[in-house]
């Protein structure tokens, strides 16, 4: 039998993510399923016992993430990961995170169906936590696993109610034994919803997603002189928000300066005072860039404050400038990469190179372990939105990408 | 005796207004005088007793506007009119309105002190709710009393707390008698605090007030779309957020370019969802120009939507522009601004003509009765500021032209 000929089951697939779309189900048809709630049990739950009963083995870690392994012929090769995470946004969509890990359920079970004994063992994982919107800490389980984190700062970390993490975790039963940190694996595959328009727009299938953007947050705060905007003449003005005005123009312009691979953002602003009839004296706003390539966000990031400081400057007000952080771009493993790529080829699926965005597990996952993603379109490229939508041959598509990535890795010859 | 021997006493005017100063002072130097609470009836009384300490004759309409008469010798003429507000900002200064009330009675007083019989009475005016700060509605007592409202609507207007303007009056006891509408009167004079920089940065000690700016208000939405900041490439983005920061520039630019009589200001701006990693949707802001000559503010507002259309088109973002209000330019009587000019001259302080940015009673009773205003500096241009504040001599300055004015007026030969 030809590697094209092993298929997984579509209808399968699209069946379980229905039903998982049922935990936590919005009347608008979206999820809410925050992490280490009551309804993240229930998915936890109904994914225990569909991988008990597809032979898996299920451990949970110190942190909640769930490994769900299916041995190979070799067990002193390391694993073939494959994942996702099972949490959703308080106004979800039915696929971000639940896609990846649904189809990785699919790929066990159609390796079960084809009677498959890989090389290597495979594990299927559910990450805990990717969304960060209950406790305000986004990428927590594979952060944590990956070292990002250390565990009693994640562990100390409140929701609105002021319940900490390890309590959520107690609450739920997922304060697993093993430790959070990396283990031998010998790859790691993800597949993902692109939360973007690109491959809709070019009418691609799959997206070849070659690694994570570099990123740069900054915090700003203009400060001028509120006046009476009636009396104030030109002359005597100190507007921050003409300033700010004028710096959120210059992001925009250093973006598009940089073509269909630049990210600048304002996406926060707050005026002061915010009355009709007052020359707002403060602003404060949020700036982001981000860029495959760390030599030009390096750029951005040289070029920015420096731009921004002249702006100010001419408007005869000060500006404050805050660096939040700066990531480099994470690439992925080439090799794995290039699995992806020969099985969208070999399946004849229209496919491109994509840089992820958005953030993902597989970013934290990818310092330790050789990494790739695949990206299926979406909808209006619409995410974090109960409407967020994607099509049962794209699903399928991307799982059987998925499914042949996964296989040729674990069989491979070492 | 000649017209300059006869002074004004600053001392006494000083004391007078530190004196109302202490009715809703504030810890931080300023007052708090909301219009028709218990505190204004407090100053309302004070200015009563000290009225009729002066020989004046009191009486109150049924919005609660106070005329102190001072009865001239041909009891046929009209009177000549002065005055201002006794009310205050939630936060306000000692001068605000205070001042040209105050610096009124000094002028009675010294008719008094002088022996000074006016051929045509005179009449010095305490406005109610010249600040709009508890009812949501500026110059409440001179619009009703220039026919610009109607009392029915005036009377239903609620506070926060659900009290109408009609059971505030009943509530304080100023709930008068007399209709609220013109009557016969040769003219009115107000002096006020210049609540600018224009007068201090130039060292004049008056402003001789010609007129009010015309102005044209408008309430902004921009509707683009929200998506991931991350995902969602340059070409595919409808940031309503840079596209309202490109008008508010173009507000700017067409301020500057009308010189240092042009007024164009963004106060008041809310970004959705305003939330660090999603480009904004949705932005809706204030826009609002004020110049001095109306064909002028006719080009503004012929020019500013049509531009701020094409900047929308640009960024491919609807935008909606509604109009709120356009009011003309309310040119003051130029033999009643020649009485201000010839006095300031006479004394010799050094003056500049100057329209007035803000809103004065004086705007709506110019409607009906020949009026002038006289601006004195304030210091950095402060105002609706517990730290408003004014020098002594500024104040004598403006009381002595006002004296000069309104004496000039009553006595001119018919």
């Amino acid at each position: 039998m030809s590697q094209t000929n092993q298929r997984i089951d579509g209808k399968r697939l699209w069946d379980s993510l229905m039903g998982f779309a049922e935990i936590g189900a919005t009347p608008k048809g979206g999820v809410r399923r925050l992490t280490l709630t009551d309804v993240d049990r229930r998915g936890r739950e109904k994914f225990r016992t569909e991988c008990e009963g597809a032979g898996l083995t299920v451990r949970v870690d110190e942190i909640g993430n769930m490994f769900a392994r299916r041995p190979g012929r070799d067990p002193s090769r390391p694993p073939v990961l494959l994942g996702s995470h099972l949490d959703s946004q308080p106004s979800g969509g039915k696929f971000d995170g639940a896609l990846g890990v649904i189809a990785g359920l699919e790929v066990m079970r159609s390796l079960n169906d084809l009677g498959i004994v890989t090389e290597a063992p495979v594990e299927l994982i559910n990450w805990t936590d990717e969304e960060g919107s209950r406790f305000g800490h986004s990428l927590m389980g594979s952060g944590l696993w990956a070292g990002v984190y250390t565990r009693d700062k994640v562990y100390a970390l409140t929701d609105t109610e002021g319940v900490t993490v390890e309590a959520a975790l107690d609450g739920i039963g997922y304060h697993g034994p093993e430790p959070a940190k990396p283990f031998p694996a010998d790859a790691y595959f993800e597949l993902h919803i692109e939360q973007g328009p690109i491959l809709e727009r070019e009418q691609k299938q799959i997206g070849i997603v070659t690694g994570a953007q570099a990123q740069v947050w900054y915090d700003a705060v203009v400060t001028g002189q509120d006046s009476h905007a009636g009396t104030t003449p030109p002359s005597a003005r100190k507007d921050a928000l003409v300033c700010a005005a004028r710096i959120i123009d210059l992001v925009d312009r250093m973006m598009r300066a940089r073509g269909e691979d630049g990210r600048g953002t304002v996406g926060q602003l707050l005026v002061s005072p915010n009355s009709r009839n007052v020359i707002p004296g403060e602003v404060r706003f949020s700036v982001e860039f981000r860029h495959p390539d760390d030599a030009e966000l390096d750029r951005l990031d040289a070029q920015f404050p420096r731009e921004a400081g002249f702006l100010a400057r001419d408007c005869g007000v000060k500006l404050e400038l805050t660096q939040l952080f700066k990531i480099p771009a994470q690439p992925f493993d080439p090799a794995c990469v290039d699995l992806v790529r020969q099985a969208s080829a070999r399946l004849g699926y229209p496919a491109r190179e994509i840089v992820s965005g958005a953030g993902h597990d597989a970013v934290y996952v990818a310092r330790h372990v050789p990494t790739a993603m695949i990206f299926t379109p979406c909808k209006d490229g619409l995410s974090h939105n109960e409407a967020e939508s994607i099509e049962p041959e794209e699903a399928e598509a991307g799982c059987q990408v998925l499914f042949e990535a996964v296989l040729a890795r674990a069989n491979r010859v070492l």
